[in-house]
């Protein structure tokens, strides 16, 4: 089986309040060395599918039928192999 | 600059009701190889640190303290340099 780790985050262009939240509630923690937080979603997704170049393309189609929304969005995965 | 990518998830234990929705509906779209699906959280903090073991203690110590509830979620993450 392969396991698909999703990451998906906000677009560049597209703010991003609760980055911007937890940003400034690690400054009010004391920790100044913050540059920049972006929050998003990670997904990980197990496919009972063993040929690598089959499950990147239903990973994409999912992504952009149901798991991401490409408007806002940008996502990057990665495929591991797991045991049954 | 450092930036970690981090990477939440409820544990194992815990019951994951947006990743079994998810599931269904990703059943419900035809994908009917799909074995089990979580979601999480995924963040990006940049820190202005040039030291590797430090900015890992600090990533640490804040995931204990605000990122991260670590009664029902684990984390990973890695650290990669970023252009100022």
């Amino acid at each position: 089986m392969l396991k698909a780790q999703i990451k998906v985050l906000l677009k560049k262009s597209v703010l991003d309040p609760q980055g911007q939240a937890v940003e400034k509630s690690l400054s009010s923690l004391g920790y100044h060395n913050i540059n920049h937080v972006r929050i998003g979603k990670y997904l990980e997704v197990t496919l009972e599918e063993t040929d690598r170049a089959a499950a990147e393309a239903q990973v994409r189609e999912m992504c952009a039928r149901l798991l991401t929304n490409p408007v806002i969005e940008d996502y990057t995965f990665e495929l591991v192999e797991v045991e049954q």
